[in-house]
């Protein structure tokens, strides 16, 4: 199978979704790219990645291209494994993250949410297990966790994530204002309004 | 002046956070590659977007870089005309972003915030004019509102967004688990935990 890039995941993920809310049962290029705003090319070219046998002359089959995006990148199979993810952090921030939808559906699964403060971990009502920061290292290990939600505050963000990273964490999704210093192996994406802001501005 | 795209305009503004982080005076695109984690040739590649006259033969001032985008992105600058925006939605997500100081120092500026809830618009603290949802078209008419930042419950994105896009929203931040459907002129960034995995894992 063709290895997928980064970028065309993140497209093909945001297919699968839109895919599912089509009740249609062929859709074309065109149309996918008026409901995403992305290029027609850069969708066919995207869609071209997934082992597709299929003739595309009148449109893609919604079901059948909603599946392949599904088995190409491992999500919505039960026999799929899992990957294990946690968020660091429940401030307001980090309780929406939690509390929100967002793993359903993905190939995700968060299993920890990590706090100081002993008094807020007992009170919150989640169904995710939270645990001290003081046991990261031990928690991280023991579940197996590669990935990291970072929502603590600015000036706790870059040794948050050096003591995340001691554990063999493989990815952090960066909520913070921080700029992160990491090592190679590891990815690290910045989710900043403003950076995002300054991304789109046509200024 | 060289149109700088997208991609490269959010790599700039990080790297000016960087820098304003820096303590010494010079510094090489190996540096910044450690730093952030992305290729050298890219850090070259949007440097030269900018208009610098400086060699580069033992690194970059860090001072003269960093002004040099500042400039270019028109931030940080008084006289520069902030582009003004708000947050729909004052949920927990929304509250944390209203709260974060995420716009300080961008060419942003926060200048509403917008909830169904008349209740909480009028209980919550904080420095950023509330409205409700029900004046949103007047305020963003005469508040010259540009881009928004959505954080309604997923099922009400899609109403909002066209709600924004009518009275001439340029861009929307999403941050809901909804794929939104807008014209070709609306910018949309799609911030969502499980895309961002999706695209940055190894599987």
């Amino acid at each position: 199978m063709k290895k997928i890039p980064g970028p065309s995941k993140k497209r093909l993920f945001t297919l699968a979704r839109l895919l599912s809310q089509q009740k249609k049962e062929k859709i074309t290029s065109v149309e996918l790219s008026a409901l995403t705003g992305w290029g027609e090319a850069t969708i066919r070219r995207d869609i071209s990645l997934l082992e597709l046998h299929n003739g595309v002359s009148n449109g893609y089959d919604v079901k059948i291209l909603h599946d392949a995006i599904c088995s190409s990148l491992q999500i919505n199979s039960d026999q799929a494994e899992k990957h294990p993810c946690c968020i660091v952090g429940l401030g307001k921030l980090g309780e929406a993250l939690l509390e929100s939808s967002v793993f359903k559906g993905s190939s995700f699964e968060l299993v920890a949410g990590f706090d100081t403060n002993f008094n807020k971990i007992e009170i919150m009502k989640t169904e995710i297990p939270l645990f001290a920061t003081l046991d990261l290292e031990k928690k991280i290990r023991s579940l197996k966790i590669e990935y990291a939600v970072l929502a603590v505050p600015d000036e706790k963000a870059q040794f948050m994530a050096d003591r995340l990273i001691a554990c063999g964490i493989r990815g952090i999704v960066n909520y913070t204002n921080t700029v992160l210093s990491v090592p190679k192996e590891v990815r690290v994406e910045h989710v900043n309004t403003a950076v995002i802001l300054t991304g789109m501005c046509a200024c």
